[in-house]
């Protein structure tokens, strides 16, 4: 028997762990899940013979210890911030390490003695980082291996609630971390790079620069800039190519209303306002709108905001309450943002019988004897249910796949890792298919922002 | 004689110096002006006999300490948070001081030892802060004198360039520090208090939220919220006013202008741009724009900021010269706002012959008798050169002032202080007459911003 200690049993575990369980038999698995939430964990095990579900406390060293030195592989579904004190420890008692999270410089900083010690610490194996690595290092490999020149690379990702669940008039519901949702964009402005001239966007320009994206049997979506663009520039080995640019999926029309709260300052999480506790939602809007003494709040927003009376925008605002005289913050000491969030999760979370949806587009434009070419790749993921959503699908199976495959030694590079080489990406992504998670990838006439070289 | 040791010798203690030269006869002063330049400290007292000169290094503990023993008070003209240094000293040698800065925590706290030991540590008492705390309290003290309830009150600020060097399009030019002109409003919203409403502004919306105001025999100014109006509320006794706004003036429609620029993203200064110090100013101002292979910058930003062609916030833009595409930005590694401060430094540079202005305005609205009345305080001081600027005798004229008094034992109350006392505004603000700086005080009908009670 193998055993794998998975830490974290929460949303994004379940899907993870179903596969572990499902192999457990055929595999020789033992797998102990541990939560802080020994009810959280049992839930998830279903009380499996093959597995055993833990009180675990990430902070409890000794125990942390004991687990990990049991294993064979630790999977760490923690917040990236809590990876670290484990690793040391897979690295202390020569333990394998999977995690979906971005590498943090101290995780970075175990490399080399990883590497000695032939250890594999496999990181940004979920959806985004991970399904975006694999599916765009394919596409990029295969270019390069046919000698073509990569002169484009945009890559779009969005969790979005699934067409048969889309109810409201912003298409959209929070599939994940609503705070993240809603604090999107913040902290500078968003740069990348576009026929070779870096662009910055600033946060209040960020929601009126979309980018339009069509998907065959799912219609258009839009795409706002992410904050750094170019961070996977050379990982990626695109340091000569002209447009690099990431962006974050929404249905069309959603940045266009989300910029109104924007301009409004309703998405500030920079300082609390005064007595938000007994404050209207109708109070609240009017905190960011001119005194006056008769003229409403609605026409003040408009007029500020200058929205025309049949503007759709203007029913998606009323949608969200936003004027009601009588509902309460009922939140002490808060942000615009905390209330804002409070306020779109009455409108915004999913029902029981919704499902989510993932959307991931890239777009790879590329030179192949003095001919432009593009690859367009797009993968859609519908989740199953509440539990086995398509964002615990697509964090979960990648994790749950590489686990596995390192124990087989199917995964072999030792060192502190992305899944960006052949020999992860190759196997993984075709076994994500058997899951629905396939990406379809079609040539189209090159786009670029400057196809016919016109005055360059 | 009175040894009197003055702690920086810049642009703002100049007139500072030259009162204490001129009444150091009468007054039996001797004058230690002490400046980590001797030359700029020598060009201050002008070979003076009642006066000396000397380097003198705030970090040099040894010399601190015995220049401050041989001295009877010590004004500190250094950056605010190098007094605390001083003060420590002035209470261990039992000495006064005075400074135009406000008062931070660590100088807060050395209030009982100085009440104990008898010495005034005044501060706040250049310009703003200052002028404006002791303009302020006289009116709020002589309403209250008679009866009165204030129910408003609005305080502005501006420095500007005087009429006659009013040479450009934007009215303004640096009399001060660029760099804070350039991120002013930046850092969370503008908090104010409006009928009764705490209102909230974005800095997104900082630029197109102004008041106007009309000085006579001055024209129309126009002013922007401050970042916290509320600061001085207690302080001024206002805790029940229904409105409390303090704001920055300009010269009307220079926020509109300033607005293009914040919205494009040039005043951010939280990332650096990439290859800055090649950059011409024309494509500074493209990197903030969408590619396009034929459009030009200036049709690409017309269209993203909606400007017409007969609008004269396009000339204001092409006299910054944003659109050269030959004048470099020569700055290595630089942010947005440092690009930008350079940019305006080249327009908005005070010459020789230029002269600045100093414009307060105070509004107070008042309940007397059931009736509603308001009195406006208006104060222009107009700067005399580039040396006795309107500046440096607004910042440099209190604190002198100040200093004599408290010397000649006039000013008595010990402790760490604002000037917002009879026993220190009134003589104060007589004296500042002699200077040209002069309050018209005028009785105007209340205005407010509901003045007839409509629905409240």
């Amino acid at each position: 028997m193998r055993n794998i200690l998975v830490i974290g049993a929460g949303r994004s575990a379940s899907s993870l762990i179903q596969y572990l369980l499902t192999k457990s038999e055929q595999e020789n698995l033992n797998i102990t899940i541990g939560d802080l939430s020994l009810e959280l964990a049992q839930k998830k095990v279903k009380n499996h013979t093959n597995a055993r579900a833990i009180a675990f406390d990430i902070f409890n060293d000794i125990q942390r210890q004991e687990e990990i030195q049991r294993a064979d592989i630790v999977v760490s579904m923690l917040p990236a911030h809590m990876h670290i004190d484990v690793a040391k420890d897979c690295l202390k008692f020569g333990k394998h390490m999977v995690t979906a999270s971005y590498i943090s410089p101290e995780m970075q900083e175990l490399n080399d003695a990883a590497k000695a010690k032939g250890l594999i610490f496999m990181n940004e194996i979920g959806l985004d980082p991970g399904i975006d690595h694999m599916s765009a290092m394919k596409v990029l490999d295969e270019i390069r291996a046919k000698g073509g020149h990569v002169i484009l690379f945009e890559s779009f990702c969005g969790g979005l609630v699934a067409p048969e669940s889309d109810t409201n008039l912003w298409n959209y519901k929070f599939t994940w971390n609503p705070r993240n949702v809603v604090l999107a964009g913040q902290g500078g402005a968003a740069k990348f790079i576009q026929e070779g001239t870096y662009k910055y966007i600033p946060y209040n320009k960020l929601f009126r620069r979309t980018e339009f994206l069509s998907v065959e049997g799912y219609g258009r979506f839009e795409a706002y800039a992410n904050r750094d663009s170019l961070k996977y520039r050379s990982v990626y080995g695109l340091d000569d190519a002209l447009t690099v640019y990431r962006g974050t999926i929404r249905r069309v029309g959603y940045s266009r209303a989300w910029d109104i709260l924007v301009q409004l300052g309703m998405t500030d999480d920079s300082y609390t306002i005064e007595n938000s506790e007994n404050m209207t939602y109708r109070e609240f809007t009017n905190s960011f709108l001119p005194y006056h003494p008769t003229d409403t709040v609605e026409i003040k927003l408009r007029h500020a905001q200058k929205i025309d009376q049949d503007d759709i925008i203007w029913d998606k605002l009323l949608e969200l309450d936003l004027f009601n005289g009588e509902k309460k913050v009922e939140l002490k000491n808060a942000t615009p943002a905390q209330i804002l969030e409070k306020i779109l999760s009455e409108k915004w979370s999913l029902q029981p019988d919704d499902k989510d949806m993932i959307v991931m587009y890239h777009k790879f434009g590329y030179e192949l004897h003095g001919e432009k070419h593009q690859i367009d790749a797009t993968m859609v993921c519908i989740g199953d249910d509440q539990t086995y959503t398509a964002m615990a699908k697509t964090v979960g199976l990648p994790v749950a796949i590489a686990t596995l495959k390192i124990l087989n030694g199917e995964i072999k590079t030792p060192g502190v890792q992305l899944p960006i080489t052949k020999e992860v990406y190759l196997p993984i992504l075709k076994e994500l298919e058997e899951y629905g998670v396939i990406f379809k990838e079609i040539d189209v006439p090159y786009l670029g922002y400057n196809p016919l070289n016109v005055s360059s």
